[in-house]
């Protein structure tokens, strides 16, 4: 199968590039990239879809920028393309965008391309329902010193997959400090970890009277990120036009 | 609700009977315990419940040694009264004994009665359901430096809610030593730390290339398993005759 | 040895009474306490040291409140008698008053009773001394959901023997939330866990590129700190006038 | 600093001639490595020491075999090059060789090129001398599923750290299975994880009667061993002949 690299010069792109080498099923064949300088991959990059040569991508995987939707999902609707979708950030325009494309082929989108925080967030979904009010629940998060923002885009989904699962957890309190008070149930606390190189980690606690149960997902290198992307488009040149997330690859592999 | 507590004189026991005071719905009417040598409860202690003089209890729970079933189910089936069995170690007679009498009354049967251990069960079942040959599965267990036996048999609980899971998982592996070789897809390693006054944590991790999912549970007091035997007869006395476990308990919560 | 054990009717002065039962060298001989109400105990408790009536304590242990050393201190000096104060929170007359006693008695004094957690400040100490600007510093500190007060006394004695052996670690930073943009090396990150019923867990991660130590001291139960002021008074009653804290009991184990 | 490196065409070898690119005081000036077929590196690399034309190191890195000693020492002894041996496993013959040698130049050699490894070595033997026979002690030591070796080399050095500081802890257990009876005072269980890419990480648990402090290292890169020897190469150029370890180095840094 080959593969169409949406953002190959960014830093997930070139990891993609590097995993797909491994590949026996898939390879890349050409990329797409409107700032990168100098092409030092072994296939051609262009800067536009509308530049694509004579290659014919079986998948486009996309680790670029949101706005990118406007160039590739024309191209991949013509062409019949199915596309894996690793960007995050879309406004409602993108994402309608996005919607209205998948009646026309195949579109793999999920928050976190990791197989690891998808299955962690089942866990924590499961859990949360079935010990309801029993626990108080805290979510703590490690990434390097260089991440900007707080707190982490996942440990956003586990919080907001908590609250989904119980209507009375409303308030996330992100550190404390001074005389607080007791903690309250409607709390879910979620802490920032930062410091050297650390890719990251995310740890869930249910804590009862006397005993505590923890789910945790620690991610080693951002090549998960390409790996889960890569398990995406298998699963996906073999659906039907619509729109697919991680729940429907991990019911797959049952 | 009347609870008689069987085993009212052994560790478990004894905490029930303090749990029970804190109870609003229930309360402890008698105790059977017949190695009990002198009562310092505020209640009458039998030493069989053939003894049992005036007190109608609504429910059984018995953490004592596996052959009382033959002392208290037959009066529990004649008087209509349902059983929590938190005791283990049954051989094939008195399990049948259990089942037969199951037929005439709810029975409660499990072989951990903490609510986060049976959750942990249904949790790594399903991320080995899930996460298939990709994972490395390992599981650490501690307790205090007291306990005699290894791995705990939580831990072998784990170990076989794998084992159901995945086919190929077969071999147990309790330690390694010397030049052992690379580790195979089939082992699950069990490591058993012993120490201090550790009451029982257990780990189960799930190890792939890069990225490392980790369910955990830890007692911080033998309460939890008495609390879990009141939730339990909460639960059973609602219900017809029958087997009942901790699932049932989990899913009714949901 | 005998002890009088003063704030017998707090917390940790029934906890200390429960220990000293199991003790062989030291047992309670009296108790004070001016606001119990009953005395359940099997030794006279006065309201006022001014009343103990024959008993000769060797050692005095106080879990009570701050201004109680108004109270024992003339006491105790008058009567010769070694005093351990596990009691925290002494404004400056109180601590001058504590000083002077100090140059006619021996007189143990500590922020945490707790073997381990003085052990740990140690190791802490240490580890930023040899590590220096290589690390980012993080704190997480967990506790019972009941807590009012965050970050916790031992957290800050954590960050502050942190901060005692590296100049340039200024900020404790409790919490992350928003565009904060990239950690500063100046700061100490503090995270405060809540929940459930846990008794203590304090957490000192140096994060450097790449690795990672961790220094971790969890209580399981608060008999550690009663056992902790009955070492401090097998220590302090060999020893000469002056004032002592943990260092010097750990030195002297060596 | 102009350095050569020693086995430059093993995993190590590659890391550290990466991670001097980064440097600015040191750069790689050749390679030797008698097994490399095709020089992919932009440096000379030659087959002995012998071989060396006109490059002018000033200090050997070796992550090489241990025989090799006998080709690099009298090269480095003749033209008077420090050494840094990150290399193990040597017999008693070599180790007087690297000994004699280092009456001539400088040497540094240690079982493990981490900073934070020998810190937490450091951390370990104090504790031990700390809490003498209070503590149960357990190591536990996770790496990835390749490695063929249980426990691993640093496990063993942190063992051995306690027994060198505790006379009475004799006996590695290396995993429990079946009914073995209380733990003894005289194990040091060691406990081998295996599973996945897991680099290296190592635990060291002292677990007291309700308490326990546990000193954690884990590596997420080998790339810490290449910074290890570049920081000992920078101290060892300031030293006089002798042999060092990372303890010189890590006094150095107070």
């Amino acid at each position: 199968m080959n593969i169409l690299i949406y953002g190959i010069g960014g830093t997930m792109g070139r990891i993609l590039y590097d995993c797909l080498k491994e590949e026996k099923e898939l390879k890349a064949v050409c990329g797409v990239d409107k700032l990168l300088k100098e092409n030092t991959f072994d296939i051609p990059v262009y800067s536009s879809c509308k530049d694509i040569a004579t290659e014919k991508p079986n998948c486009i995987i996309d680790f670029s920028m949101h706005e990118c939707v406007y160039d590739y999902l024309p191209y991949a609707t013509e062409n019949k393309i199915p596309c894996v979708i690793a960007t995050t950030g879309f406004n409602e325009t993108e994402q309608e965008f996005i919607n209205n494309a998948s009646k026309l082929i195949p579109i793999f989108q999920t928050g976190n391309m990791s197989l690891g925080v998808n299955l962690m967030l089942k866990l924590v979904k499961e859990a949360s329902l079935m010990l309801g009010d029993k626990a108080d629940i805290e979510i703590i998060e490690m990434h390097h010193n260089k991440k900007v923002d707080s707190p982490s885009g996942t440990a956003l989904m586990l919080g907001n997959a908590v609250k989904s699962a119980l209507a009375n957890k409303t308030d996330f309190v992100c550190g404390r400090k001074g005389i607080v008070g007791k903690r309250t149930k409607n709390e879910i606390g979620i802490h920032s970890i930062r410091g050297g190189s650390i890719v990251g980690k995310h740890e869930v606690m249910f804590i009862m009277d006397n005993e505590i149960i923890t789910v945790t997902h620690e991610s080693q290198s951002k090549t998960i990120f390409a790996l889960g992307s890569i398990n995406a488009a298998k699963f996906l040149v073999k659906q039907q036009n619509g729109i697919y997330d991680m729940n429907d690859l991990l019911n797959d592999s049952i």
